[in-house]
């Protein structure tokens, strides 16, 4: 498994061989996610969850089917989806008398209820979330995780007051995903998204564009300002402390849990397998008797002894003491699946009351004694998330170059980099790139920072307004 | 809110009064959870999860959709589902070459990667499972929670060598859910179904037919031995130690999460509102400071600090310290969503350093010293579980009520009740009894302890050979 040889097929196989998915699943564009990467995305989602739960958004499930009629309300929101649903025609032998689609997002699950729940300014702001999976029937080549027809993501909306309301609503927002990203050390850009990109329906968008290997970028999370398109679609109002009925102004956003996922996969992983944070590790430590052959009754002792000092420590520790396989296969195996730390016990440990540690990322071995064993693993483990965030920072700069002409911007797609050029703002020169570059997309500019243009659009050599990252996306 | 008056009504109100599930979706038998309801399954969830994962279940994710080709493949499986599936005929505009369904529950989605998983004795047993909704097109009236056309479980599924090691995991599976509901303090009736009401597919099912005030059943569990059924029409064989090729013995077991819920809600709720026990309970303590109008910033600060010591005792507290809202409708809302206890403090509790405690089953408050405030709230929390599942044991036993002929029967049936009776195992006597209560069925007889028939069968007098029960359902 070379990672830089075919990023494509390291990926796919490690997605196998870690137990992550599986894409044998006999309807194109769903896969099943295996025991590791199930228990991956849980993490995530925890630490999600409670960041939402702590700033206040409701927990809710809602169904997963929206009528026909709801569905159509928001003219621009249909005809961004309406190509890319699946409906549902029958039940048993019936013909349903109201077709129902499968959400591909919830705005027109969701709306109709606020209309019933919001009221009041007492009510507001008013805000939820949802990790559920969504559907989309997408025409483009469906890749595992990357770009799938079902995928997991955790969903959020909110509705306020007034304009500047939603406004802090998306800088918090903004906050929470980057807290949770920080978690899984992944690295992106923060763009806003030009208007012929926005979510449909939306006055604008921000997403979270993170770096792959290959070039491509990986949209991992999107926030979007509605306006009041959907409140006054939905009719959603409330009652001003002066008592006018006024439509209440939305946020939503959404983070792709499978395509997250595919980030810390692609973002860390090494040819030696997966790379994960200690926060994110469904096991943070594995301890391995070393048993040559016969199995050594000391060692197993010893073994368990040193896993009760790791356990106490309050981490996810597991023993592998299968008999039934060699310990180098086992090493393998866990640097594999991406456990960020070892604990080798065998008789020469024992004799000294030591244990061997090897961390993940380094492969380094050391040898410690069982009364440090505690302190040394704290001190990796508290390492790890921070270096990688760096190592990624680093890539993703590297992957990032300055463009002056069309002839640049075309050289850097194709050598799969990501481009940044000044740009006029006009419709046509992202068009000639997108034709020259056989794919390449204005993502945006940075919504996290001010860039200023220094040059011309890099196209037209007009006027230019922004600067831009361009990138082929997933 | 008086629960016995009109269990129907009383129990929809706190569905929407409680924050538990609002039924105003616009599609019918699919509903809105809201946050008390989404939290308070989220953490059956954890619990159910966590006795999987330790007794080696792999958490997975499969598809929602099913092909229609798999779906047909075990012949009985098909024929029980065939009229009560939604089908997806198109994408966008497009019909699809390839139908598909919505899964009414997954071993057709599951099955086929198991033929790619298992190849040897080595890989046995191989056990999964996995959360999700599933999709039912129910032709009967639904109700919310009870009878939903989508409703949330969790399913596992196992794979064996042989015949024996399936029937120990049966026996496991039982375990299993006997615990979860014992963290929920549920009663309700072990029963193997006679052969007529068996799943789809299996060679025997066993259920958990929980009590419910208005003398219907609610199945909260059910446990079924797959036998080779699927193995078969699904080719999943393994490699014995001989080098024989054999199919594998399939069990699988699905807890209802929507209808555990449900009967939380039913068995311990009173007219009060909920009554949840403190493992399942989202927040276990509140503490509500009382302010007389004016903020009085001592009790502010005295409650934060009560707060605290609850906290450190490593409890779900929370301190409702809104001042739009007077004391006295705190304690209603909190007592209607289930909170165990309740912790007043205001300013006579201040000056002697107490706090007015009040527990939610009994709602009897009494005034306790500050430092002995972490002890007896330990001591209120441990009883209330065990002190719930006896009053819902006592509840199930004055329901369940022996006849001996086919009149009696009826009388049980049409006053609310379920019906023991000795059985002569015939269809016949089971469509009598049906057609005559309008709807009582056979359920089964208990699996948990051997019942002899002391009787004839009450409806033909012909030999007993069952002790059945007889119930409505839900």
């Amino acid at each position: 498994m070379i990672k830089n040889d075919n990023f494509t097929k390291w990926f796919d196989d490690l997605l196998l061989e870690a137990n992550i998915l599986d894409n044998r699943y006999p309807v194109k564009g769903f896969a099943v996610y295996k025991g590791w990467g199930s228990r991956i995305i849980k993490k995530i989602i925890n630490i999600l969850e409670n960041e939402l739960e702590s700033t206040n958004h409701e927990p809710m499930m809602f169904p997963i089917v929206i009528p026909e009629d709801s569905f159509a309300k928001e003219s621009d929101h249909i005809k961004g989806f309406n190509s890319e649903v699946f409906w549902i025609t029958h039940a048993g032998k019936r013909l349903m008398s109201k077709k129902l689609l499968l959400r591909p997002t919830s705005e027109t699950a969701i709306y109709p209820l606020f209309a019933y729940w919001i009221r009041s300014h007492a009510d507001l702001p008013f805000k939820m979330h949802q990790t559920v999976s969504v559907y989309r029937y997408e025409t483009r080549a469906t890749r595992p995780l990357l770009r799938m027809r079902e995928f997991i993501w955790n969903e959020a909306h909110t509705a306020h007051e007034n304009w500047a309301e939603a406004e802090k609503q998306v800088e918090e927002s903004v906050r929470i995903y980057t807290r949770v990203f920080e978690c899984l050390a992944l690295n992106y850009l923060v763009l806003k998204r030009p208007d012929f990109d926005k979510f449909a329906g939306a006055v604008f968008s921000i997403a979270f564009d993170a770096w792959n290997p290959d070039g491509r970028v990986n949209q991992i999370g999107t926030i979007h300002n509605l306006g009041d398109n959907f409140a006054k679609a939905f009719d959603i109002t409330y009652e001003d402390t002066e008592g006018n009925h006024r439509n209440v102004i939305q946020t939503c956003y959404g983070l792709g849990l499978s395509r997250s996922l595919a980030a810390l996969i692609a973002q860390h992983g090494d040819d030696h397998g997966l790379v994960i944070p200690p926060e994110i590790a469904p096991v943070q430590v594995v301890v391995v008797p070393i048993t040559y052959k016969q199995i050594n009754e000391e060692v197993k002792i010893y073994s368990r002894e040193v896993y009760m000092v790791i356990k106490k420590m309050g981490l996810r520790v597991i023993i592998d003491d299968d008999e039934k396989t060699k310990s180098v296969d086992k090493f393998y195996k866990w640097e594999r699946f991406g456990v960020p730390v070892r604990v080798e016990v065998g008789p020469k440990d024992l004799a000294k009351r030591c244990v061997t540690l090897s961390e993940r990322i380094g492969l380094k071995r050391k040898i410690v004694r069982l009364d440090e064993v505690a302190y040394t693993i704290q001190e990796l483990l508290t390492n790890i998330t921070e270096h990688l965030r760096k190592k990624s920072q680093k890539n993703m700069q590297l992957m990032i170059i300055e463009a002056n002409d069309l002839d640049s911007v075309k050289k850097i797609i194709m050598s799969r980099k990501i481009a940044k050029m000044s740009w006029c703002g006009r419709n046509e020169c992202a068009e000639i790139i997108k034709a020259e570059t056989r794919g390449g997309e204005i993502r945006g500019h940075r919504f996290d920072r001010k860039e200023k243009p220094q040059n011309r659009c890099a196209v037209c050599d007009q006027k230019a307004v922004k600067v831009v990252y361009i990138a082929k996306s997933y």
